[in-house]
């Protein structure tokens, strides 16, 4: 039996603002990464995306960034890792607060955009991610990029973690992302994005665009509501999935 | 035996701003009520601020406000009460998080500058707070103005209460403080003010403005460490406290 | 010969956050209103909107509002007079520097939201709006509620005004606005709206809720880009104010 | 006959929040770098610096900073160059508008902190900054390290420019500062940092940590007016230099 988690960014809506189809993506996905009010996100928004989570029965995760909002936590920031220590901490008694109000427990912390790349590559910023996530309720799970600091910081403060892959994303040999940059980094044909992600989830092996095998751990895939076309992809993903055996449920189920 | 609660804002310092005499005041106080980032304090200043509370052995509490750094909270804002309640859970939560990275608890809420001012007269937005109290931690107290309805909807919600009084500020016939607009409102002559706290705490009354004898519970009395003369003043207030035979200690020791 | 502006919001979009129909309803106005950076805009939108009018060929006025991005600019603050025109100051300035840069110059100001709400009763904020305005560029056409404060303290320092009327909206007896939360408040037929606003433009008149004949000055009508069917009603407005032989142009084309 | 100008931050207060001695500093400098209010500075506080410069006499200028009033504008953001031009024109806008309501024309440009690093090594930046400036106002002086990209992107769009030069830091051989990550980055040698800075003034020639000769332009000196020992370190080198012969003077009234 094999089981895969879907999470998606939910609740970066902020004040008159509104983005992501979060109603539509929801009954799709078994985790939801709620923006925290930093990079997007406002306390009215966030209130709204824990009642839409218990609603649906999802598993709702922390969702932090960088103090942008203006650049929605997508540029890096020369924050310490101190500093990013106390941004994490702050945001996710934030929306704790959210979900006890919704009768729900925070299940995962998923870095958002900038923290999360500049962490996967930094091991002292990873670090200060996880013993933040670590001081505030060892049960959280930590969610980053397969094959990172992020995963490996993680584990060494005694967090469980979960890896993530993405489906439309082209691997390099050593398990990285092919960056967005460079020729052939997203894939397009949606057909063979899915059956990748089949692949990476059922045998655990994505391969790289130089052609070699890697192995990959693929307990979470990345999906988006972004509009109508995403999220028809989500159930697409979903389906197939499903009737390749794969069991599409939330972290908390199956992370040891 | 009587008791007293003798309460400070602190960290209200932001990034490259410092403000307030805090580890000065600190040794001189019971209960800190810890700016949350809205009107005052960031991140890095909230996680020092607690680990201050922990070695003074000081309660703490969080001091939310309106989102108007500019202002300093101390602006009236149009916040529906649905507004406010989610304002509250996002300020409480954030700070939750740095208490229990420094080994603290929560001990009460008190609502900062005009959030606190329009809500002691407005029984919905003190609903509100009362509300998002209360679904965050049942436990905590609520520190509100003497007979405001920031009392009486926290005990309507089923919270404890602590009643605030100001050692230098005049009362109203009705129990209300004279307005700042209006002449006398400030007392400035140190022994009256420290005289009329003892008063306060003994025997829960003041003598109003006009004359009438106003009864006044009070558990805390509001004291300020914005400058040399301030804390020196709180040091006066205490010593005679103590010598009047008032224990100073936190809200949480003696409030059923 | 009749004359009349058509103005509407613009430049409302806020980082990733895209709001408005801003291309669409461009093509249908003479001026735009194009936020500050306070409660929406930012410096790329900005510069992006003052682009769009000058292709468009449409007049540009600062939308100024107060400092409460979550708030959209439509909550009440309790700003002082020195404290609105500073903020003033800053929002026509930054707006400025792209309307330079895009080979315009400004044309008008019209606050937004609860600033603008607040000064059309309170002569002292709308004296500090005019005199913010008056003293950046005494050229400037000040853009207000027909028959309220901004128009005559505008006046009162000598800067050119100009009497914005609503096609959609209810006016009381004395020339005001009936509040939205009264029935009747908003005009849901559109084409009683647009036979409404057409007698405003070449009687001077409105039919009161109470209907008492109220006398009107309407230079400039309040249309919306939010949805496709805003957009269109636009269209109509704009197409029956031509066929009724009232010329659609730029406020600084004909007010005095 | 030797000229330089002094130059300082000033206006960096916010909201309730106070920092640096602007009164004392103001009365031994030539030209103030105001805050925009992105890392500092907020539109009352623009307002009273303006003021402050017009009675002192002291030439203003524009202190542009990234959005990030919570790092002081100190950390490296990966801003784009087309969102650094519209930030540079944002904050250039708003402080003209406090300087033309003070009856000053805006002398020059110095971009602040982690912005001023960044792009005096960053071609691309430092062109997207002299472009802001240039569209904005071609008389304007663009304030910049010695031998940086700041000055030379500056002078390929046609601005005039000054080379500033620091009192306490180190060069290395290259002309550019020692880091002050290493050892002997800041001299803290009171006289031999005067003595230095007339050298640079009037031999146009520093010596670097490993020995060297190397060329310099000293048009501005940057002081600060932190606290009491910094004013009084502005006052002293403000006498050298003058009892050296030099003349301390706005960089209007000598750069060509």
């Amino acid at each position: 039996m094999y089981h895969v988690d879907l999470n998606s960014d939910l609740g970066e809506s902020f004040g008159a603002y509104t983005i992501g189809l979060d109603k539509e993506v929801i009954a799709q996905i078994s985790s939801a990464n709620v923006a925290c009010g930093y990079h997007a996100g406002d306390p009215l928004v966030m209130a709204e995306t824990a009642r839409l989570c218990r609603e649906a029965g999802v598993a709702i995760g922390a969702h932090p960034g960088f103090p942008d909002l203006m650049g929605f936590g997508r540029r890096n920031m020369a924050c310490s890792p101190k500093e990013v220590k106390a941004y994490m901490s702050y945001q996710l008694g934030a929306l704790y607060a959210f979900a006890k109000a919704a009768g729900l427990k925070l299940q995962h912390v998923k870095p958002h955009g900038a923290l999360y790349n500049m962490a996967a590559k930094d091991a002292a910023l990873a670090r200060a991610i996880a013993e933040a996530v670590a001081e505030f309720d060892d049960k959280l799970i930590l969610l980053g990029l397969a094959n990172s600091f992020l995963l490996t910081e993680a584990e060494a403060v005694g967090l469980r973690t979960a890896s993530e892959v993405f489906a439309d994303r082209a691997y390099q040999a050593d398990g990285s992302l092919v960056p967005r940059s460079k020729e052939g980094a997203v894939i397009h044909d949606k057909q063979l994005a899915i059956a990748r992600t089949v692949r990476m989830v059922k045998e655990g092996k994505v391969t790289a665009i130089t052609g070699e095998e890697v192995p990959l751990r693929a307990d979470s895939i990345c999906v988006h509501g972004d509009n109508p076309s995403a999220v028809e992809f989500v159930r697409e993903i979903r389906k197939t999935l499903t009737e390749e055996g794969v069991q599409v449920e939330a972290l908390g189920n199956f992370i040891q």
